[in-house]
């Protein structure tokens, strides 16, 4: 089985679409994340489970190239934020109350 | 340095949220997925690195959150899609011509 890295997946989406990224901007990047939510939100609504895989794929993957403009290495901005612990309460799994 | 599997991620999100996840359901943790891409469009606007990365970690974590009560492995659907090449063009970098 195939496996990656989430920096690895940051790296691939760099090498597939940096160049059009960086020339589209911050601005249209975030602009296209937006609609892959949107379009995964739609998906969520129906039956069809490949085509639900596939917008969960887009928006990691628009997530990962916007992340590649501002500079931010996604996977040491996830496990910097989620350290295998709730960042609220400090617990694992989580025990906060609210 | 540590590192991260997408899936890796994807199970520690399961542990530390998947009761609450579960129970809040499928369009409840969507709105927050949105909710979270909203305050990420804001921190772009800004100048705050930190708090730029933190809102990266909250959509990352909350689209792996929606994907744990959907049964889809995030690793597995951004491979499939995204398989070391564009899948539109076949090619790495990207040729598309639109």
């Amino acid at each position: 089985m195939r496996t990656m890295q989430i920096s690895e997946f940051q790296e691939m989406m760099r090498r597939l679409y940096f160049t059009r990224d960086s020339a589209r901007g911050v601005d249209g990047t975030f602009n296209w994340l937006v609609d892959e939510v949107t379009e995964l939100g739609e998906e969520l609504k129906g039956s069809d489970h490949l085509a639900t895989e596939k917008e969960f794929a887009d928006v990691i993957a628009w997530l990962a190239s916007l992340a590649n403009i501002m500079g931010i290495d996604l996977e040491k901005a996830a496990l910097a934020k989620y350290p295998k612990k709730c960042p609220k309460c400090q617990s694992s799994p989580c025990q906060c109350t609210f």
